[in-house]
């Protein structure tokens, strides 16, 4: 099956605009099919700031009222959407800015958990890939902002990780899929003080052991069980590292690349 | 040649609720292929003046300064955009939205003109058929929001009524295009105090006649000659009127209809 990459990134090299520029020139460059999924970073936070919109949190989590929808929508899929978008043309990657409403092509239902009300947040429930496949298939380069929709007119925030990885679970029955996490640090690390001791390859064997020895910092352990669920599912790798070394990390010169086997 | 509908709806119809429900009903509801170009509305400006941005004015044209574009592609392509295609989605029209730099469909330029510097305000080259014609083939609907790129990383604010135009002048090899416009008035009127003074059909051998006569409205004027000169271009026919009048505007029952015949 033909290659194809499906490569998130968040909110701390969207900020950073020449980390961000590092990241899209390397992203230009790589020759196979690709997708890029992209967070929000602060810019949200900062304009709902400026309009008086207060955020709220609750367990970490942001509470997506309905003002803070229509502020999620105009930064992701408006502002970061197409600035990504323009600057990926630039460099000749013929890049189009979706939104999961956009060509039906991811369903969502709004979270709902007892007695807790996370407003305008959606669990994916469908990625359509008909539409993606067609879009790759005549050399589209497609950019996922984090807005889904319910299918009945209901916009719904959604967690960028979660769709780069249902959307590389969906089309690994027809690629070869790679699923890359960008993140601040080089990997998974086995002391996490020490940016020198990136485990290079993680077995799904070796994992259980791993987390017994107590040698994976537990705030990587969800996002660590995440990356073995798609990869159970399909998707042959996943790879975790820096996004300005997308270059090695897709070549397994840099970052921790997880896969079955 | 196969029927396409390319459709511009201004502020008068984003800017109520009401009115643009009706609107995409309409829309959602025709059968042949069609493409939806949409304006901006009162939302920037509010949002503008929320942020503290100044609005400048030069003969009655909005200056996009570098805070103006933001917040343009904030509203236009993100929050204006999703909603609709969130809303034509929910209709069972598969809507996908897009901008100019998306799949690189339409490049401008910076618009120049001796002494006066409107910002980002993109004046159109090129309209690349072939990914509209794509999307067309595989059943989407385009949403069109009117912000461009110039290919070499730089957005552009772009007036909606010349991009529609634009559009359909560049299908027009490939389809027997309708362009429609939605407007506040029901047509063309030859007493702009009286709405029943509707210009049903407006051949261009008629046109110089009814300016010499006074009995078009001096606003019109530009406006029609746009209309003339797309039809001069290969578009079958440029419709004006109400929007939410859309089914009697398509079949001749509403609006003015100017063909070259």
């Amino acid at each position: 099956m033909e290659i194809l990459y499906v490569i998130k990134i968040g909110g701390q090299i969207i900020d950073d605009d020449a980390l961000l520029s590092a990241f899209l020139s390397k992203f230009a460059a790589i020759k196979s099919k690709k997708i890029l999924v992209h967070g929000g970073g602060k810019m949200a936070t900062r304009l709902a700031e400026k309009l008086g919109i207060p955020q709220q949190l609750i367990d970490g989590r942001r509470i997506t009222d309905v003002e803070t929808l229509k502020v999620v929508t105009m930064v992701y899929a408006g502002y970061i959407n197409k600035n990504i978008v323009a600057q990926l043309q630039s460099l000749h990657c013929n890049a189009a800015g979706i939104s999961g409403a956009d060509g039906n092509c991811i369903l969502s239902h709004k979270r709902e958990k007892a007695g807790i009300d996370y407003g305008y947040a959606g669990d994916i429930d469908l990625v359509n890939t008909d539409w993606l496949k067609q879009l790759l298939d005549t050399g589209i380069v497609p950019v996922v902002a984090p807005i889904t929709h319910d299918g009945k007119n209901q916009l719904l925030n959604t967690n960028a990780d979660t769709i780069a990885q249902e959307i590389a679970k969906a089309l690994s029955s027809s690629f070869d899929v790679s699923l890359v996490y960008s993140f601040e640090k080089p990997g998974v690390l086995t002391n996490v003080e020490d940016e020198n001791s990136v485990i290079k390859i993680l077995h799904a064997g070796d994992y259980g052991e791993l987390i017994k020895s107590g040698k994976i910092f537990a705030g990587m352990i969800p996002k660590l069980d995440n990356a073995f669920a798609a990869i159970r599912q399909g998707v042959r790798k996943v790879i975790i590292g820096k996004g300005e070394k997308l270059d090695q990390l897709i070549t397994g010169n840099s970052g921790t690349t997880i896969s079955h086997e």
